[in-house]
């Protein structure tokens, strides 16, 4: 008999098939139990009728404990009221190890207690579909770059010194010197860049940073893009190229996960490109409009100046063109103005804030090692970087985009920490 | 005009593109200057003829150093004598920057000058090449894996412990706790197994081991798969038809790099599954045969012994059931036999040693708490993982693949530092 998974089901009506499955949940009378399963794949009802299959597997099917493991054995027949479309008629249930109290139970828990047990938490019908989502979201930028001439070049995370020069950074010994742990390969990408023209990368990414909102990972991923030969608007047409074609790839591909949390699909058809770009003096003036009378030219926006300006557009939204004060040192100037550089931060829809920052970057020799030494960096640290612009040197541009709040926002859940298996947060390493 | 890649060369023959490249190499006569070009995408030459471009391009074309940058405009014509197969008939040059004194030039250079200048190196044909073949056997596991659904499930890689009790981590704070950089996400991948029924991880991963072979890296990453209701046969035909797909997708996608590298194909087109398996028992023995007196029963391998073995077969090579003493707690006990474990590891062909370790894992409670306990690991860290074996256990299985042996062997480069952008070696944390 073929063991199959609950995903092939529909290649398998009126075959009788084996399944490796846990019992999420189940319920049952005197003469028929229904049983929720799940192997991993998917979710699928199995029903146990205790005509067909006896006494003995009657009451083993309704003594099942939830998260009880078994193979199990049944005929696939189709079900129209089920979103799925597909049951199980049991025939055989045997047992491989029956769980004992499992400790995430259908009524609620709370934040600490799910967090203290997220290697259980993870099997849930919604931590599920955030992980399918997840999925879809990298196997859909893996599609998206090598569709388009990318090539992967994976930058280090151990490194001598950090891009931005901020102190949010986790330190180690590295034999006999410091190292410190990646906040950013962009640098390294450029680098890359220069090599291979088109490049990207995947990894995991650190700040020590002692904020705790529902927006902050401690430990998250970034999709970072560099290419050699590009300008800043050309930069912002990959950009949301990009970000339509994850979005459309989980709207396309994730179908029972979206309905099973409840996402609004709408919003999602929604975000096809252009994007709309504002810049950052008519975000400025926008927000004072709005009554965010505090805020002044110079400034950096918070969340609710995102979330507000954001509300404005039926889509993401760029804002373009900050003050350089607030910038990362590597970021071109405006051709025109000192005061503004060559960026763009994207904003998402429904508050979910920041997904994507980049820029054009400075290719000048002398402009670039005259902002390192405004920055107070250490040169010698940067002394490679800065031999780009002697070397060969072009107009590059290039951009990050965060997974974490990208999976929040597509899949329309409020807090990061569902968004990544095992999420690192202030004061959490466990499990 | 089009500006175009010159991997795309190929769709404009008879046509005018532009392209932004940097000189790679030139020759010339009174007449006639021959550029090699590069954009990440390729190499081509251009041609430029001094009575079709009039002396001052001429003159420009003849001036070119050595990685200076440039958008050079030409005719795209067919040239049967490159193995690229195109060349440009160039019509302008306009220069980016000039680069001056690039300080890799044709001529040898020792290693530790290279590794100084990676960020420059990288530009060169053999690593262009060997970054491409890396870029490939990326995206096929991706396509791999996505095609034989599994969900990536990316483990933490900062964690409160180490996965098999070794000495060799790199320590960070986090915040007010101790926190280690991970060597294996091995365990997480098993409770998202339980989850998500098939998962896999592609990640970094760091060994802050003193040893300087050509086999090592201290930062490297690695592929990691781990299955629900999965035996370790089947385990080992998963492994197999995985670096059987990627070795035909390097073949297949790569066939101008491996000509650049000078790669025996012929060695590539026999990786087909099913590979040999050999016991640990029987590679003693055959080992005794070819001279290895030294060796006993109970020890591990070392690099000799398994090019030994590898050289008895024409594939890579499964080494089976190794005993319990020198492999991590986790693994599953032979049913028979106490001395050996249900573990294979996978020995690459031409001497480039493991690329894969995997095993069955323990899934009964009271052993795994047993041997958690025999190895003096800190039960309390572990118990989120004991916990698994009490909420509905199942057979599972799983391997972990190293990519950069994985790229030296497939591209046939000696030593491991030249197969990852920016490697880390034992006192090497520069550029
Ligand atoms: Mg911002
Ligand atoms: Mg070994």
């Amino acid at each position: 008999m073929k063991k199959i998974m609950i995903k092939d089901m529909e290649n398998y009506v009126g075959e009788t098939v084996k399944l490796g499955a846990w019992l999420a949940n189940k319920r049952s009378s005197g003469k028929i139990a229904f049983l929720q399963l799940r192997d991993g794949s998917g979710f699928v009802q199995g029903v146990v009728v205790k005509e067909e299959v006896g006494e003995e597997i009657f009451q083993t099917a309704k003594g099942l404990t939830q998260e009880t493991s078994m193979y199990i054995i049944g005929e696939v027949t189709k079900d129209d009221r089920s979103s799925f479309g597909y049951e199980l008629q049991v025939k055989e249930i045997k047992v491989i190890q029956a769980a004992v109290d499992f400790p995430i139970t259908p009524k609620e828990h709370g934040t600490e207690f799910l967090m203290d047990n997220r290697h259980l938490w993870l099997r849930s019908r919604k931590q599920h579909a955030v992980m399918k989502v997840r999925n879809e979201i990298i196997r859909a930028t893996y599609e998206f770059f090598n569709n388009n001439g990318y090539v992967k070049a994976d930058p280090p995370i151990l490194t001598g010194s950090s891009p931005e020069g901020t102190s949010e950074l986790f330190h180690t010994k590295y034999f006999d010197e410091d190292a410190y742990l990646s906040q950013s390969g962009q640098l390294y990408l450029e680098a890359s860049a220069m090599a291979l023209g088109k490049v990207f990368s995947f990894g995991p990414t650190f700040r020590a940073e002692k904020s705790k909102t529902r927006r902050h990972l401690i430990e998250f991923w970034m999709i970072e893009q560099e290419m050699a030969f590009c300008e800043l608007e050309e930069n912002l047409e990959i950009q949301e190229q990009y970000v339509a074609f994850i979005a459309q790839a989980v709207l396309k591909n994730c179908t029972l996960e979206l309905e099973r949390l409840g996402r609004d699909v709408s919003k999602l058809e929604n975000i096809q490109a252009p994007f709309p770009r504002i810049s950052y003096d008519d975000a400025i003036k926008l927000l004072h409009e709005k009554g965010f009378d505090d805020i002044v030219w110079g400034d950096d926006f918070g969340a609710p100046h995102e979330t507000a300006i954001a509300e404005s557009f039926d889509k993401p939204v760029f804002i373009t063109h900050y003050p350089v004060g607030i910038k990362p040192f590597y970021m071109k100037p405006h051709p025109t103005r000192d005061d503004v550089v060559l960026c763009a931060d994207l904003i998402a829809p429904e508050g979910y804030g920041e997904i994507i920052g980049g820029s054009e970057r400075i290719w000048d020799y002398d402009l670039l090692k005259q902002r390192i030494q405004e920055h107070g960096l250490d040169e010698s640290a940067y002394a490679w970087y800065l031999e780009l612009r002697k070397q060969g040197s072009v107009p590059h541009s290039g951009f990050g985009l965060g997974l974490e709040r990208t999976v929040a926002w597509l899949s329309g859940v409020e807090h990061i920490r569902e968004t990544i298996p095992f999420p690192r947060l202030l004061n959490r390493l466990y499990p």
